[in-house]
């Protein structure tokens, strides 16, 4: 195997595959990157769950061949390569691979590729689901926050993706919050199918700039995805157990509504729960007046209250949550300003944005004596 | 005790005394800020070791009084406070702290101020030395990474300042490396002492970007020294016992002198080390030719090289360094071109640069066996 191509592409694809690269492994070939070179240069990296290939364009193709290298320690020296160009050789099976760029001479010990796992991913399916890149994107920011990637139910780890009647719906949920999120979809078939929150979230950081499209289709025993461009693809497994039924948690009615501004909200629950330091013992409470709400807290290090102007409609409600929880989903939002329905003292609520009706996120408030 | 004063101010200063302050201390009182207002609003932090107290603007005082109170969550909330300017009021002794700013609300427990261990810093002498708060830093940052803040002799843990012949000298030492700045001193009095590196660091940080003139001066037993301008002091105690005397380290000749490019040396060498994992096990090894040094290491992760172009005079030399202690010399310099004199194989080096002759480094090599 020989090759010359360019630094910062080679650079940028291997930041891309290690997303899938574990540091540490009982099996050290998963802790390398296979580089693959035939007709392209193809690089792979892969936990066994979760496998991403990346193509990177290659100069001058010398000798075809294939290896793997430690994932880590290759691409932190091809970072700071002192030559924007670099040719990498491999001398004989299970031999040393070297990298030479300007006066720079690296060797590093290999692997031989056969002891990296398959990645058998079969599709003879034409159908492909295609959809931009940032629509993608939102789609996973704003639901996968409010998946269990600890939870025992396998399930719950993931983020429910269905395509049903003309809308593609992201939905995640962990007991004490659920977010759902929808876009119009113009492919006909319907399907459902729950990808871990962890493989989600690193998607969204690959396509993070991307302006291209992301394509993505089922193998044929319908135990993988495949999301994929032109230049990467990433293959996960599927999440097997029947997904919560979440609309028998919506509230049948509301017993008052806050509209009021997010950011203004934000800072002010983050400030009043400065005297907390333990979250699972201390709560934030709101209080709903005809014009604003008063936020308050008691904690390990004193106490704290603080009023924020609201539009409240419907009954006073006094109720307990914990920050981080509430705060995280009132992040998520990133809407200038915020609605809340409440439905009871110890029942969810459901915070939403007039200026998007395509969202929203349910919370189950703590538990608490009232004053 | 009650005050009014501005939100960022305060801020500030707390920065500034949290500096001296323990995150976690047996003794409560020791984590606490001591606010004390007379005629004006003083903080103080101290771990007993390093004390710093700063004077903050404030805009009315009603009543005067002090109190301590948990400098972490005080500042955390200082910061965060929604309004420019916030009213802090006790009530009683031992009582509450309240903090009032905009609409927000806060009250923190307190512990009385006589808990507070006393600083006494006597000095009727009227000599100080002055110097410009930049100097004073460059010598700090130049020769303190120098020192061995862990060192079992106490000395080794400081700086030693010494003023003689109209020349002010900061010299540190950790067994294997030596650093010493000089800077011209219009104080006529000789001195010697040695301040904690940790100190002159904190002290660096404090005065990172202030263009006064700082202040100097021993308490009257010569147990301590203060650092001071028109806002803020820093007392600490000086360290005990003999400083080595380092001028019988330098060597008497040099078989081997080299001036090359600083920025290109650093990224070579911190290039060709990532090879290496374990820095106690393997080291870098610097070869001399003609117009260029050869730099190559072995390491566990494989065999790197590479040249970089230098102005070699004398006999050729190879020799072995510890990469990071090495890369913090060269970082120290700051200057683009860097001049190293070797001794010989196992013997000191002496870096330094000719754009700056009141500066020097020296560094031992490691001990290695020869190719």
């Amino acid at each position: 195997m020989k090759f010359t191509c360019n630094r910062d592409l080679l650079a940028e694809g291997l930041t891309i595959v290690q997303k899938a690269i574990p540091n540490k492994s009982n099996y050290p070939a998963l802790e390398c990157v296979l580089i693959d070179v035939s007709e392209d240069l193809v690089l792979t990296g892969s936990d066994t769950d979760l496998s991403i290939t990346y193509q990177v364009p290659v100069m001058i193709i010398e000798e075809v061949g294939s290896t793997l290298v430690n994932a880590r320690v290759f691409s932190d020296i091809i970072r700071r390569l002192p030559d924007l160009y670099v040719t990498i050789e491999t001398s004989g099976v299970g031999g040393n691979i070297s990298i030479n760029s300007g006066k720079s001479h690296f060797e590093l010990p290999t692997i031989s590729s056969e002891q990296y796992p398959k990645i058998n991913f079969i599709n003879n399916d034409e159908r492909l689901m295609e959809m931009p890149a940032q629509t993608l994107k939102s789609l996973i920011k704003q639901t996968s926050f409010a998946a269990s990637p600890d939870s025992a139910r396998m399930v719950l780890r993931g983020v429910l993706i269905e395509n049903s009647g003309g809308l593609l719906k992201f939905v995640a949920i962990d007991g004490y919050r659920l977010a759902v999120k929808t876009s119009p979809s113009d492919y006909e078939e319907d399907f459902r199918m729950v990808v871990p929150s962890k493989v989600l979230n690193e998607l969204a950081k690959i396509i993070e700039k991307s302006e291209n499209n992301i394509r993505f289709c089922f193998s044929e025993d319908e135990k993988q995805v495949m999301f994929f461009n032109d230049n990467f693809s990433l293959v996960s497994g599927l999440l097997k157990g029947d997904f919560p039924d979440y609309k028998q948690l919506l509230p049948k009615e509301y017993k008052c509504r806050m509209v009021t501004k997010n950011q203004v909200l934000i800072d002010t629950i983050e400030r009043v729960s400065l005297v907390i330091n333990d979250d699972k013992k201390w709560f934030v409470e709101l209080t709903t007046y005809p014009d604003e709400v008063f936020i308050c807290a008691t904690g390990e290090n004193g106490k704290s209250h603080e009023t924020v102007p609201a539009e409240i409609s419907g009954q006073e409600i006094l109720i307990a949550f914990n920050e981080k929880s509430l705060v995280e989903c009132l992040k998520a939002i990133e809407k200038e300003n915020i609605t809340i329905n409440f439905s009871f003292e110890k029942g969810p609520c459901v915070i939403s944005s007039d200026e998007d009706s395509s969202y929203f996120i349910l919370i189950m408030p703590v538990k608490h004596k009232s004053r």
